[in-house]
């Protein structure tokens, strides 16, 4: 079985209008691994950059990686090909190396012509607008998506943001085991019992948000006094190495062991998140790093979907 | 439906040689809800208990609230119903008011007459013993317990030691919901959100160890320093309403809607522990020992099934 690319790129928050770009330049830039999903709501633009770059033999559709996800509205059996499908199309491509559930919670399903991507809300022109959840199964979803693997359109499956509990389940039932778990991990949220025990399972972990909080600026949901690159220890390994402070924290990430899916809209950021192989971090720097550790969540359903979305829906307590 | 009593006797840790008088002297102190389990190894000496307050007239059988909890090792369906005639059989009931799944984890049967209870090794005697997980999906548990519920022998069924995700997905597959939660929590592990969410889906939550770390000191889990009578907040509460600190913490347990199931071996502290009506904690009161929460768990197979059992099992990362 094929092992993923250990720098991905990610495309949470990359804008529709430059995406086909930002695509077409990461494949450029040197990555393979393309990190997506339905929710993004941009895998349409991602596709025409992949198509582009491979058109311009920048590269094989082979020698990329794609991952997409399951979103919570797909959860049911049957629109769990469904969903798949629409990527595929999107995407403009024939499989996916990798299909994920996107979060371990089961919404109301909305039709594909009436809202897409759904996003959280069932209806977001209701005077109270709210999420509204489905009792579909965790179980249930895995079924759904162990038949696209057996149908060959995905080749690899797994889950995200899944904790223990919901982890040793899932090895219980699963008839094809997941190959990946990928949860929000930097030094502030090093989650190394769940990071040990997926592996102890013989899953990979891909972390998003290697970068700690720079990622929920925008969205207001972290402040930037929370950014992990100020911290001396990171400053220091950066002096040492003659690397930015982002490629430390970047490297500390892949080598524990962790794929890592950053982001940026910038070509030179592009490739300075790519440059992390000429360059071995200490054991007393891995373990300063990691020492950082303050079990701090930026992304957390807990939090955001009572204050954005009128529902308290904690998936991590 | 029935209504727990909302300070029970916990039998965990209560020794076989005083287990039966102990039984009686709790009912006889004014118990009503008596929490019991396979695992603690008592069930026929409180069977006993049980038997001679009924027959002394103390109460009946329908005033008490007797709980008991299935094993790791009977989770497959087949076993379900065994683990449940073996309790009702040692503990001399027709029926039980409530029969919880102990922990979110499937372990390898180990017949009754092989060895009973089974505990966490699969082996004992082996070389290294460790223990054997087995792949039971907890749906499939759940199902069991349900059936229980339908043959009359169990009143109520529940889950133990679940986290959010886990009872997330419960709630999506159950046919007979659970009515009960039961967690670790004092005020070092408040736990406000996991208990939020139980209640909103209907759950009402019994926290064991509600005194914290005095649980768990004979096992040399927790160190005395840890003991959340000494702090301040607690202490002036107890002096403020002529309290012993243990009352006060107990109290703060309950009147955060919770049920308790302390223990003690002594018939004072019994009626101390029941004494817990006449005296109501301010606002400010419950607030600031709410306030200690430090996530600390005491109880985290995470932790203990490693150090004794030879095996990394976290459930609540």
């Amino acid at each position: 079985m094929r092992n993923i690319p250990e720098v991905g790129f990610g495309f949470w928050k990359v804008d529709k209008a430059i995406c086909a770009d930002t695509a077409y330049e990461a494949i450029k830039a040197g990555y393979r691994h393309l990190d997506c999903a339905s929710d993004y709501g941009n895998e349409k633009e991602v596709g025409v950059g992949i198509k582009r770059a491979i058109d311009d033999g920048l590269c094989t559709r082979e020698e990329l990686w794609i991952t997409s996800k399951l979103w919570n509205t797909f959860h049911a059996p049957e629109h769990v090909s469904l969903a798949l499908e629409k990527s595929l199309s999107d995407l403009q491509l024939s499989y996916l190396d990798l299909y994920l559930i996107h979060f371990p919670i089961a919404q109301k399903f909305v039709p594909i012509e009436t809202r897409y991507p759904p996003e959280w809300f069932y209806d977001p022109e209701a005077a109270e607008p709210t999420i509204e959840l489905a009792p579909v199964p965790l179980y249930k979803t895995w079924e759904a998506m162990e038949a696209l693997v057996e149908s060959d359109k995905v080749k690899q499956i797994g889950v995200c943001n899944y904790n223990t509990g919901l982890l040793n389940d899932l090895m219980s039932y699963a008839r094809i085991k997941p190959t990946m778990l990928q949860i929000e991990s930097h030094p502030y949220l090093t989650q190394e019992r769940l990071v040990r025990l997926a592996k102890d399972y013989g899953l990979a972990v891909t972390a998003f948000s290697p970068l700690g909080a720079l990622s929920y600026l925008e969205l207001e949901m972290a402040d930037k006094t929370e950014s992990v690159l100020e911290q001396s220890v990171v400053k220091a390994a950066a002096e040492a190495h003659g690397k930015t402070p982002a490629q430390i924290v970047l490297r500390w990430g892949i080598q524990r062991g962790n794929a890592i899916i950053p982001k940026t809209s910038k070509v030179e950021r592009m490739k300075e998140n790519l440059a992390l192989f000429d360059f071995t971090l200490s054991d007393s720097e891995m373990q300063a790093i990691s020492g950082l550790n303050m079990n701090r969540r930026f992304n957390d359903p807990g939090h955001f979907c009572e204050a954005a979305f009128n529902r308290f829906h904690p998936i991590y307590d």
